[in-house]
């Protein structure tokens, strides 16, 4: 458990969930004496949490594990507790944390005690920082070592640029926003409220544009100039590495709380709807839509110029070529197998359109020498 | 519309044609005098763009936006022109302005709005630029803050290096480049003139080389160290967080005019030709040659040691795993559908081969049944 | 070839291998006057390397290459050289070097002259490098230009910390690390000995966790902030922009000798086996466990929660979507083929399902109307 706390830091068990649970998620604590008396230093998984350890369960399947866990309070819901009691007949070793939503429960926990381990974060503005005279930066802005914050930036109330990260000129972040160390935010580029941004992060970069050059018969390019621009939303997270181009006449956008893994590509011109998450290594080509509350699997890519409506599940790996207009689950992965067996079916796909031939001959030949006759 | 200039340094549309169009495209203005009084001051497209910007139409399929668009005034080729005279009977509300390339106008003029709007560049040697004495800068370089040249670089006329990117020892940038934010360049990285170079780019890391330890049975590996280079041609632009990779013993190389997108992977001694473009995400392994004016759809990968010939289009999300030597477009992605429909069909593909053996089976017992039997 | 030592620099072929072959490999040299005449300036392929060079024989197809090479002497095994000695009836313009693992001899040939090709290094603690006063650096560590080392760090013996790059809070590095520009690990990561990490690598983002918000009916979500953190064994190599994030509340494991390329995503909780080596582009989602000595080609991905055995290799472009227990090659990849010759083909995976059942339908028909009925 990399988090643990002094004891003089740990609170009691009702006192961290009075302060954690900021999102006021009803909870039951059917013994309230112990949970005045119990410190909790830290969080862990069931199977490894401490005895001065909080831990929790959301997977029903996992039930089995609460007969053997170490951990000093547990969160889990009222069923999984009905199910335990029913099934032991001794005193849990734990305390019971009744919740309807014990998953949410532990995210507020976890962002707890992330903000109560001792970490250095930017403190105000670092000598080696260079802002430009002409940027605003709001009151608690922190700006950390070698950043750079260009003329006309904006900077809200609470926001803290990492050590090394350029905001460029003219771009705008919100309140309470966390830029890790190493993120570039070019020209021009707009972030709404409380987005973390990873290290690695560029926004705004150029989207890929090209004309043929006509003076040329054979294929020889003449850029296009990307003077759009990046809007981003309220509450949205991008991980390490990830980009997201400027849009070519308009604005790449990123609606309220869209929340991206590391490592994804989003072209310009493409719009991503509110609470819309995509996972690590996904790629979206130039000017698609994609709707609301849609999740994206890992290394899954979407073609250009696509529309693809609200609460679509696209698999991970899977390429979207066309548009998806209904809601649900869309697939397109190839199945591997062992490679001797692969090659051997392989080999066939590249005769399925004849297969399909053969076969409509013989159901030909055979309607033509059936029994009826 | 992102870019607008005030009415002050909004240029004539016959003073902007002028400027821009550097490439000489003929154009033509069926009413010059129109053209020496309409202020431009800026670029959108036709849905959005307002009476004082200038739009584009370039896809046929799109004429029908001419009769609502509020543009000032249009690039269109003269077909389009014609068909829209002969549709409306009104006089258009924009000027046209006649190019048998428009597509190829509109890239002159965001390019001339781009160098017009108002935007923090790096001028001269920042302060806190890290210069090694033995570095050899022409005249008119600019060098941005916390930026490094390392000992022995060398950069050409007019070339501007931005904020914390890193040329290193011995490395080599020709005349007129242009670095984002953010590029590193190992040591003897050899770039020529008027590249592109955005935000996170890596020339000339270490290709992905290890022998196997013979003192071992097991496997275990040794570093084989890379002591190549990188060296790419004139007008080269590549995307954000893309990565070159330095050739084993030879060079890793990029001809003139190469486009790269965005998080693309080029491994150890692969060779791109002249003009050749690939969109995001595209991976390709070490030692492939790559001909000219090919193009590579997003997230393809081509497997290492192959040969591909000019003139190849590749199409997004295709695996390339063996030559091809004629041009032509080639495509292997496999189709998606809704989950449930792609998991009943997909469990075919595991059993392709033994299908092709029971039709073959049908054909022979068929044969042997048949009428003339 | 870029690296050619001056004469006065190079070493007797003697010299070079006494020194370069740190690892003991046993070689023979027929002629050991020669060797010690012999200067060795660099180290190239059969095909390009001059009489000043040294090359090896690695591939035994191409043993016709020794006829023709210019080389000044050539690592080849007992076999080659054999081969080579009864085909031809003239003395070799080469030196032969004889080593029954002679692609290992090369590779620690390349190291040598890496090393000893001039290059600028982080050499001390440079002014510009920021480091905490509670940071422990041990003797002889390098810390380049703008680098940063945040509050109790450790970095061990000899190691060197590129320009730019940031060991966080509480990190530690081992000995004799290198880290290139520009290399970021977050607060508590933990790195063993000897690790190269290249530009752009992130090391210890926030995994991808987000519990649905039950406060709305929509999705929306709630960050499960990441307590883990990420724990890389001795002798690792990173490639540029990979990222490996932290756990969610243990740790993600690159175990000893691992090799990572360029752009690849290590997801929360992953643990990667001793000596396992993974190309360019590779992504491996939250809490798969891939074993030892596995080797993952390019683009490949493996969704999350899997077990991978050891000696698991994993063809470049697969998706691994279930567990693998037995060690061999597994592939999973769509062929490619021209576009016309694709788009007909791979109509029919769509209908894959309805083929199967009108093939069993005819083998029915044709089991009741068979001759012997």
């Amino acid at each position: 458990m990399p988090v643990l706390l002094s004891p003089e830091q740990a609170p009691t068990l009702a006192d961290l969930l009075d302060t954690a649970n900021t999102i006021g998620l009803p909870v039951q604590l059917p013994d309230q004496a112990v949970a005045g008396n119990l410190h909790i230093a830290g969080l862990g998984a069931l199977s490894s949490a401490g005895s001065s350890e909080i831990s929790f369960l959301s997977n029903p399947r996992l039930t089995s594990l609460l007969a053997q866990t170490q951990a000093g309070a547990v969160v889990l819901d009222a069923k999984a507790w009905e199910t335990y009691q029913a099934q032991q007949s001794d005193q849990p070793g734990f305390v019971p944390v009744i919740c309807q939503a014990p998953y949410a429960l532990y995210a507020m926990l976890a962002q707890w005690f992330d903000a109560h381990r001792i970490r250095q974060l930017p403190q105000g503005i670092h000598d080696t920082a260079s802002i430009d005279p002409s940027a605003k930066l709001d009151h608690d802005v922190s700006v950390g070592p070698y950043a750079i914050v260009e003329a006309d930036a904006t900077i809200g109330a609470g926001t803290r640029v990492g050590a090394h990260s350029i905001v460029g000129q003219g771009a705008s972040l919100g309140r309470d926003c966390l830029l890790h160390a190493r993120v570039t935010l070019y020209h021009g580029v707009h972030v709404g409220d409380r987005a973390i941004l990873h290290s690695g992060v560029v926004l705004g970069a150029d989207g890929f544009g090209f004309a043929p050059d006509p003076r040329h018969t054979d294929q020889v390019w003449v850029k296009i100039a990307q003077l759009g621009d990046v809007r981003i939303g309220n509450d949205v997270e991008i991980g390490a590495n990830t980009t997201v181009d400027r849009g070519a006449l308009e604005s790449t956008v990123l609606g309220d709380g869209v929340k991206l893994d590391n490592q994804i590509m989003i072209a310009h011109n493409v719009t991503v709807g509110e609470h819309t998450a995509m996972a690590a290594c996904v790629g979206v080509a130039g000017s698609t839509a994609i709707g609301a509350r849609c999740t994206v699997g890992g290394a899954a890519m979407l073609s250009g110029h696509l529309t693809v409506g609200d609460d679509v599940h696209i698999s991970g790996g899977t390429a979207i070529t066309s548009d998806i207009s209904s809601p649900g689950r869309y697939t397109g992965v190839y199945p591997f197998a062992e490679h001797r067996q692969w090659k051997k079916n392989t080999a066939v796909v590249a005769q399925l359109s004849a297969l399909r031939r053969r076969l409509r001959q013989l159901e030909k030949q055979l309607a033509g020498s059936s029994p009826q006759d």
